[in-house]
């Protein structure tokens, strides 16, 4: 499997990016511990300068796992509140004590459940996170194209896939992503490109 | 010297982001005829989507070269303007027929000399994208911060400097690019990151 970036510049800015939230220095810890997949530290920085720009006023995710994601997004914004959902409600239940213990929960909405199902509840999303199985990407995406706002954000993660996208390969999550991939860059609403940081960073700007 | 991204991945997410503006091409056929360094497609749509996110009526370029980086900026500008700088008169010359073509001259201004001198007309910047001599960098950020707008992003290319900010080097182009990276990373009043996408674009959104 390919190397995205450099291991070596992946270190050169971590020593950069200094952190001292206890949350986020905690939540972080955990994930080590439960082998638990978070987007790291470089994509949640990134998020955080996406949401300010933004300034949304509804952010939804779908899969939002224990909150790290979610944490970034809700310490950049200003107004409005983050949806997470998860399938598992204990990881909701880790989440609402981070954000607790942050003074955050007025900024969140826990949903346990099917994200995309729950999603659809919403209107006027400002920015869809998608990190759920990888196969559902498209899917989500259809589905969801009536809930965006004007000029939405979509931000995908990994949209390479541990490099899986340059294989030909058969299995349904690498297959799922590619085709994610192509629709978003075919489709005329939006404007889309891929942030080769981490796993790869789908962000999609609609124009309409 | 590493490669920041492994070039496979660059090649895929080339293969996504086909180009049919013709301006585009052309000064990409510019730059590879003139080995005249320009910031790269990728590059360019992440400017064009930051751009459309912060929606800023003033954008300053310090070093535009023939405006590449620049025509990505003013593509997504709903108002407002872009101002390109650059030594060579003759380069703006190329950016003038360029925009004139793409009619988007009505967004530009253009500006020959010293890109630090002519920045510091300006106030209220929105977003000051930097791209001089690297050892430039951070005595050009340390003049220029008076006269930043309010939750002002920068943007500056090569802040990774093709892997030498790894090396314990004392030229001072490299020594340079580390001393700023450090300024803005360690300044309360920005939150900085910096993206590995071709040769490093750091992001500092201004806080304050």
């Amino acid at each position: 499997m390919v190397k995205i970036t450099d291991p070596t510049i992946d270190e050169y800015l971590m020593s950069l990016s200094k952190e001292d939230d206890k949350q986020l220095l905690e939540m972080e810890e955990f994930a080590r511990e439960k082998h638990f997949p978070i987007v790291d530290r470089l994509v949640g920085r990134l998020l955080f300068i996406l949401t300010k720009l933004k300034n949304p006023k509804l952010i939804v995710e779908l899969g939002s796992g224990f909150g790290y994601s979610a944490y970034w997004f809700a310490k950049a914004l200003s107004q409005g509140k983050v949806v997470l959902t998860d399938y598992e409600e204990k990881n909701l239940q880790v989440a609402r004590k981070t954000f607790k213990r942050a003074g955050l929960l007025d900024k969140i909405e826990l949903r346990a459940g099917d994200a995309r199902e729950i999603a659809k509840e919403y209107s006027g999303i400002d920015i869809l996170f998608i990190d759920i199985e990888k196969y559902q990407y498209l899917e989500a995406i259809k589905i969801l194209l009536p809930n965006l706002n004007r000029h939405a954000l979509i931000i995908a993660d990994n949209s390479l896939w541990y490099g899986r996208v340059l294989e030909d390969t058969a299995d349904k999550e690498t297959a799922g992503i590619k085709k994610f991939n192509e629709f978003m860059f075919a489709n005329k609403d939006f404007f889309t490109t891929i942030i080769p940081l981490r796993d790869g960073v789908l962000l999609s700007y609609k124009v309409t």
